[in-house]
This record gives C-alpha cells, sequence and structure tokens, in this order.
C-alpha cells in the first residue's frame, strides 16, 4: 500500500502572508485563503477555517510575524508593550487546545529584548518555521512509532480529524495510519463523521480517500457496536491538550468511544506530539471546555461528506446487552434482572 | 407540573383510511397524510413517516384493514390466499421492531375462516383498534409504573423518540416523563440528537417542547461527558425488540449511552409494552439489524432542529480519563501507565 499525497498544505507561510486551506469548505470546495491581517488570523482560527491542535499551533506562530507585520506598517514599535496584547489575542481565539498558546509563547520567548523590528520579525518567521519543521518531524516520527506498537493491526478507527488538515504533516492519528501505509501495511479505517461540525465526515474521509485509504464513514452512535464487534483492531485518535495524570481532552465524542474500545478489549491509543502535554495541568479536571454556538446542533444547513461514492456503514438500531440495563419499565411493571426470569414470567402471566 | 398536549394524534383511523402525522416533515411542518393503500402504509413506514416501535405496529394493523379494503373494493376474495401474501408486505416493511409483525399477525388471526368479506373487515378493524387502546394503556401504564420507580430523579436523558409520535398513547420513555410530570414531579430532559435521522433533535424536542417539558438539545457524542458529570438522574429509552434474555434492540446509538450510564453509575431503563418481548429470540445476537441507505448519513440536505429558541449543550471537546488510554503515541516514543510517571519523565528528557 503507498500513500500518494499531492494536495495542498494544510498551512504555509508564503512571502508576508498565511495560506491555509479553508477547512469549512472541504470537501465540496478545496479552496485555499490568505491570512493577511491578525483579524484574518483570529477569525480563520474561530470559525475553524483552520484546526486541529497542531495546525493551530502553527498559525498561531505565523499570527505573530503577522502582528509584526502589521506594527510595522503601522509604524507601530514591536516591543511586549505592542506585541503582547495582540499575541494574547491570537493564543486566545480557542482556548481548549495548549499548542495554540504554546506555540505563540514560544515564537514570542525567541525574540531578542534589544533586536531591532526587522531582526525580531526575521527571528519570529524562523521560529514559526521551526514550530511547523518539528511538528513534521513530529508527525513523521509517530507515523513510526505507530506503526511499531500496533503491527498488525489492519482495521483502525478514529474520530474527527488529526491527520494533515490538522497539522502541518502527515498528522498524529492519521499518521500513525499513514505510518503503517508507508511501511508496506494493509491498513482500512472506520471514520465516525464527529456531530456537529462533521469533520470524520468531512474532512478525514476527503483526506484518506485522496491518499487512497479505504475509508468506511459511520454515525458517532454506531461507533460501539462496531468496537463490540470485533472488527476493529485498534482506535487511535488524536489530542487538543493532555493533562500530566494522561487525561485526554479531545474533539467531543472520544470519551465514549475509549469507553467503548475499553469494554470491548480494543486498545485505545492517543496520538499527540508532546507539545500537546500541558504539564501545569494535573488532570482533566482543570481543562476549560469550549462551549460553542448552538447553531452548530441546531442550525438547519448541516455541511455533509462529500457526494461521491464513498463506503458508508449506517445500521438503523444497535443491540444493548441485558447486562447494563437497570430494569424494563413495562405495563405490568418493572422487570428486573435475571431477565430471563422475569420476562418468562412477565409474557406468562 | 402539568402536561398540556393537543396536537394531532400520531395515527388515527378515519373513517375509511388511516391518517399520520408525517414526522419526515417535523419540527419544520406538522402536516396530517392519509394513507388509503398498501402501498402507501408500506412507503410510510418504509420511508419512517410513521415510525417507533409500537406505532408502526398499530399502522401495521390498521394496514391489514386497508388491504381488506383494497381486496373488496377490487372485488377479490379475503381469504388467506390473497391476504397474507399482501400482510406479508406490510410486516416485512422494516425488520427490526417485532412489533409491525405481533401486529398484523393478531389482526389476521382474529379473522373468523368461516365470515364473509365485510364482517372480517370488521373483525380486522375492530382488532386493530383494539391494538391501539391496548397501546394508550400500556403507554399509561408505564408512565405510572416508571414514575414509582425513579420518584426522585428530576433530570432524565433519553435516546432517539419514544413518545407520543412513537406510539398511540403518551410514549414509553417518554411517558415516563410524562408519568412523572402528571403526577406533580419537575423534570427535564437531555435529548441526544440521534444521528443520522435527527429522530431526538427532530422530533422529541418538539414534542416535549409542545408538552410544556424542558428539554435540552445535545450531540450523541456529547452524553458520555453529561452522564459522566453527574448532571442527570436516569436514563430511558424506548426498544424495538427485547430478546428473551433482556437484550435490547433500540436505535443505534442506544448501546452507548447504555455503556457510559453503567460506567457512571447512572441508571439504565428500557421502557416498552411487552408487545416488544420477542420470547422466540434468545438473545441479541439473533436480531436482524436493518441496515439502511448510505445517504443519510452522506446526504447533503440533513434535517435539523427546530430553529425556533431551544437549549442546546454543545461542548467542543470532551475528556478521556487515562484510565482508558492504552498508550499516548508521541514522537518520543509511547508513553504508557502510570502516565503521571511516563509524562515527567518524557518532558524531563
Amino acid at each position: 500500500m503507498t500513500v500518494d499525497i499531492d494536495t495542498p498544505p494544510t498551512i504555509v507561510w508564503v512571502d508576508d502572508h498565511v495560506e491555509i486551506i479553508d477547512q469549512t469548505l472541504l470537501p465540496t470546495e478545496l479552496r485555499v485563503v490568505e491570512l493577511r491581517t491578525v483579524e484574518d488570523v483570529v477569525d480563520a482560527i474561530g470559525r475553524l477555517a483552520v484546526r486541529g491542535a497542531p495546525a493551530i499551533g502553527a498559525c498561531g506562530a505565523y499570527g505573530v510575524v503577522v502582528a509584526i507585520d502589521q506594527l510595522i506598517a503601522a509604524g507601530r514599535s514591536v516591543g511586549p508593550d505592542e506585541l503582547d496584547p495582540i499575541a494574547e489575542r491570537i493564543a486566545g481565539a480557542r482556548p481548549t487546545a495548549v499548542n495554540l498558546r504554546w506555540a505563540v509563547d514560544r515564537v514570542l520567548g525567541r525574540l531578542d529584548p534589544s533586536g531591532n523590528a526587522a531582526s525580531r520579525r526575521e527571528e519570529a518567521l524562523a521560529e514559526a518555521q521551526a514550530v511547523c519543521a518539528e511538528d513534521r518531524d513530529a508527525c513523521d516520527a509517530i507515523g513510526r512509532h505507530g506503526a511499531a506498537e500496533i503491527p498488525e493491526a489492519r482495521t483502525l478507527m478514529t474520530h474527527c480529524n488529526a491527520g494533515r488538515l490538522a497539522t502541518t504533516g502527515i498528522g498524529t492519528a492519521l499518521g500513525v495510519i499513514y505510518g503503517k501505509a508507508r511501511e508496506g501495511h494493509e491498513v482500512e479505517v472506520y471514520a465516525s463523521e464527529t456531530r456537529p461540525l462533521l469533520q470524520g465526515a468531512r474532512l478525514t474521509v476527503w483526506e484518506l480517500t485522496s491518499a487512497g485509504i479505504p475509508v468506511t464513514l459511520m454515525p458517532d452512535s454506531a461507533a460501539c457496536s462496531l468496537l463490540a464487534s470485533g472488527r476493529v483492531d485498534a482506535v487511535v485518535v488524536g489530542a487538543d491538550r493532555i493533562a500530566a495524570n494522561g487525561d485526554v481532552a479531545n474533539k467531543v465524542g472520544t470519551f465514549s468511544h475509549a469507553v467503548a474500545a475499553v469494554r470491548a478489549g480494543v486498545p485505545f491509543y492517543v496520538a499527540a506530539p508532546t507539545s500537546t502535554i500541558d504539564a501545569a495541568t494535573a488532570s482533566g479536571a482543570e481543562i476549560q471546555i469550549e462551549a460553542r454556538a448552538d447553531d452548530e446542533v441546531q442550525g438547519s444547513e448541516l455541511r455533509s461528506a462529500h457526494p461521491g461514492p464513498m463506503s458508508v456503514w449506517n445500521p438503523a438500531f444497535d443491540v444493548t446487552p441485558a447486562e447494563l440495563v437497570t430494569g424494563i419499565i413495562t405495563e405490568l411493571g418493572v422487570l428486573r434482572p435475571d431477565y430471563r426470569e422475569s420476562i418468562s414470567a412477565a409474557l406468562d402471566d
């Protein structure tokens, strides 16, 4: 199995601006947009035109360069008094992924306080480029480590999108899948659609399909049945922040998949660069969970998967094992375990 | 708390035809449609214009009357040779809910082999009406038993729609909620949207709102976090078929909610009339799970919740406890439990 990637980069610095794939338009349209102001950068991160913890980290890092260019163009100083409040706006564009603030702080910390505007601008750009280069290398390494960790796994399940579109490299969770494919392993993927914004349906299906990797789309709620069926060898997801105790903040639905995987005896892996680990956060209870707009759930215009040929698994029902049921409330009263006995008695009445 | 219901019946026999609320149009439009042929009945069940195990049972029962009327109008016999194949088409319109076949068989079994066409038609209609009357009574009884079972529960979670729209009465899972409300208890409901066809978002929110019961809509994948948070006192869902051992086939996603509820120590109840119990099915492994069309998941035109004011919970992320994570694949290698130690060691490198 080979991996053939010929789509534009998710995020890249070009001359004097950032270019990103506008991920809100995928898979219907592949459009590259330019970010030329801090407003553009904050807006792109906030509306999820660029998303995925490492990618928004890269965008934040480049955002500092954009901020410096704007200050220079306005004839203003690029010292901390001017730059820090603008950088704070970028770092605060989304609260949960730690990579964003980490990358912004890293670029700011690289600036020589005694340098002039031009030298500080060059330092910022070099550091942002370094953030991206390290991210690419980290993705490659994650792919290698993941491939070595689960050599026998052929069918993998993932959630949301933690791939090329979420990083500046081959991705984290999908990096493991590309890593296995690069080493010649046959892989196939179940992707959960990831309501409400359907990053799995819109982005992961598009990305894996464009790389030639077979993918089957399913509703998030079908994952529990899938895992219980034994058809999945391992679950691999990304992370937005990992606390010091290993608790993992990731796209809503990840927790559910983890509970289902562990119950089914399917290994559940998180793939993330160490920049996603926040040693200052003791446990998940301290992680701020971003509350997003109601109309993402309620809205009438939902973006969906690509209309082209694809594999879909759409079971209408699932089966809940009796051992999970506290009671069955019928017109005859509440049946309780052992259900074989209580059901038999109820039907005999 | 009172329950005020002034919407049309979900399904009712009127003179010479069946009238149903077309549930594919809710909540945008409340339209009552007439079913005058077997084709109409099979189509309405198949496309989910009428859905919910007890309601499609009622529709199947009335469908036999429609079939007899059609045979009489065509000058044909209404004996088993003519009627049974048509009844089989109705009973097979959807495979998972046992109530459909149960109700069709019950009406057929009531027909006097020695009667004439007119008397058989009257017997069929009387039996179909009896099926509906018993369903209404069963819903009321389920409401009473459920209210008595969980008197202290104030915040309940449900999935899909097992309410007035799924039965000819006040519903099964929502019957428990109406039952509590009727007895003066304050109740509020978290409804999971129920992808792909959004019966929770479209139907349960509409139905509870129209009855004056506070409801909050959330993506299916947020349920695990909600349950872990301790904010829900009990989960109550309906059922499409219950096996002799208590395994419950219900809308996809139910299994996931059950696993999450049990892990969180939240009681998980199934509310269903005994007609939903299939003693001939030993366990869930024998239940045929209906596979529905790809475009329900993939389709570009998704029906969504009502655009009007409503309560929505839309967390972007959740936190997966470290105990569920097999390994964290980083660029430095795979971190393993105990994560406090492995993370600390990795970051110190």
